[in-house]
């Protein structure tokens, strides 16, 4: 197996990303060292994934406050506010953003007798924590996970729920990658996901990588391998999983493969952290990014549509909880109405 | 309104087939005087959609008769018998191809004391009959069809059944043209179709040429689409039917709209010819074509997946009979389980 992929890592004052978009094509980092360059690559997708950019929301934070030159405390907080609204702005859906930003500014509140430079360590090792946490996570989702994954498996997955959505090792994928290092024979399909095609960039290249077999389809092939019996089960990730409802939210075409499963009595399965369920919201809180049409109308930079079409192109989808099997988390497996009943746990 | 779309058509001896590869960015016909170049058009999909290649496979068998100089009758039977072996095996799935060639043939056994010149004659007539009557069954179809839709109707369809998938004027597009024209105010939501995106590159355009308002979304987004209440009927064609039990095959992603749809309680209509249902063959007898898996790992000539990842590409999916609301035919409306009965007629 190869090394590690590090998605983004923090070194001397430099948050280093990789850059999603050239993959597999190119493994090259941005070196970002403001807040403002990160808030650019989450919403410009060179970083994406939740529990990704809820970390690089956090390492943005601590950019702005390791190079900050404030005297006073309350310059200091000012640039901080700056900087989370324009972090917390790149992108709507995803909650593990909102956490993570929430989690590195109550460092402030709570140590509100810590002068600038303690307040730029500590706020540093918050931001390195989130990361830490989030691949300790991911191991344990895995480990949890890899218990409902039987020997010959094929697993479907859509998007991109690897190593690359997360600090590291990854949600669905660390089930994966889990079960096949305890010896499980298994079989990934993956689902190209339009329009950004994470499946068939990411994933592939991310399993491919690992040694672990996979197969690419299209999106709309799902149902028909379902059909022909050939998914033993689905796993995807999720950018946000509403506590109150157990409504899952993930990338566009995540339900639709639901529904199949459904249809065809096959075990859909969601892998997230902690850090994706959102005890608050209900479902009309929730905000659907709704992308550029020219995500859909090119693709690669070729226009594939006439010229003067129109496109409509919602990021993800939600997929309520009559569809979800079970949701793999670090602290255990949960039918997704039991969520609520951890509401209070935090 | 513009001239109407000719995507095949017959000239002294020459067959003109809009190359549907080159849309929506160039037009440009192929002349072809072949059934050999006629095969490799159907084959490379220049020319696509069920009824179509249909037609192409008739006026490819008109093609050998025109120019043949052979001067036996068990030469030019011999010739004919050759390029309708060509012509049927470039495509398995869709059924109006093995249905037009057989039609064309049974014009030497019905006229089995015809001369050679005759038989030229009445084989070109009879492609050229398939053609006419295949714009005929279409008009048809759309003003049944359009009794199903109502003012303010906003449709997802797939692939592209159209005036390109036809002789002429369409089966589901036709529909919605036929609907359109009685002043019924419509919306299309056009699904791309991967992995060829010939809903992105064909029915787009021909809803655009005729004015009809339309959007492309990715077949990713049609269920998210029904769970919002953006979708009321879903309106597709068909590559062929079985009269035997209802099902349906088209196009890739069919029946994942399907699933959908059935979901959430949206009518799903096929339109489709008689020529495309099938009242002989039962389910484990028909062939879903596997395509070149470069279809899916490359769009428009660029490589979307890693080097050496592997892709499936089965080109159609089946859709059970208990998923299908409607399947309108120039001869009426039927249920699906109701094709059966009208078996004896043919």
């Amino acid at each position: 197996m190869r090394s590690e992929i590090r998605p983004i890592y923090w070194r001397r004052g430099v948050v280093y990303i990789l850059d999603q978009r050239l993959l597999p094509h190119k493994l090259r980092y941005l070196r970002l060292k403001t807040a403002r360059s990160v808030a650019k690559a989450i919403k410009d997708m060179a970083i994406r994934g939740a529990p990704a950019i809820g970390v690089a929301g956090a390492m943005g934070l601590a950019l702005t406050a390791y190079h900050s030159r404030a005297k006073t405390r309350e310059r200091f907080l000012s640039e901080l506010k700056r900087s989370y609204e324009l972090l917390k702005n790149t992108r709507p859906t995803a909650v593990n953003l909102f956490w993570a930003l929430e989690r590195v500014m109550s460092v402030i509140i709570i140590k509100s007798d810590a002068s600038i430079e303690e307040l730029k360590k500590l706020i540093l090792e918050e931001a390195l924590r989130i990361a830490e946490e989030d691949v300790e996570a991911n191991k344990k989702i895995g480990e949890n996970g890899a218990r409902l994954i039987n020997d010959g498996d094929r697993i479907l997955t859509h998007c991109n729920a690897g190593a690359l959505a997360t600090a590291g090792y990854g949600t669905a994928l660390g089930v994966i990658r889990s079960a096949f290092a305890q010896g499980k024979r298994v079989t990934v399909y993956a689902c190209e996901t339009r329009p950004r095609l994470q499946g068939a960039k990411l994933t592939v290249w991310e399993l491919m990588r690992d040694g672990i077999p996979v197969k690419l389809i299209t999106d709309n092939m799902a149902a028909f391998m379902m059909q022909r019996g050939l998914i033993d089960k689905v796993i995807v990730g999720a950018d946000r999983i509403l506590a109150k409802t157990g409504h899952v939210i993930n990338k566009i075409g995540t339900f639709s493969h639901a529904i199949a499963a459904k249809y065809h009595n096959i075990p859909f399965l969601v892998a997230a952290p902690f850090s994706t369920i959102d005890f608050k919201s209900t479902l009309e809180e929730v905000i659907i990014e709704e992308r550029d049409e020219r995500e859909v109308l090119y693709i690669d930079g070729k226009r594939i549509a006439p010229r003067r079409a129109k496109a409509l192109n919602p990021a993800f989808d939600i997929t309520p909880p009559e569809l979800v099997s079970y949701i793999i988390t670090e602290k255990g497996i949960y039918r997704p109405t039991e969520l609520k009943e951890l509401g209070s746990e935090q």
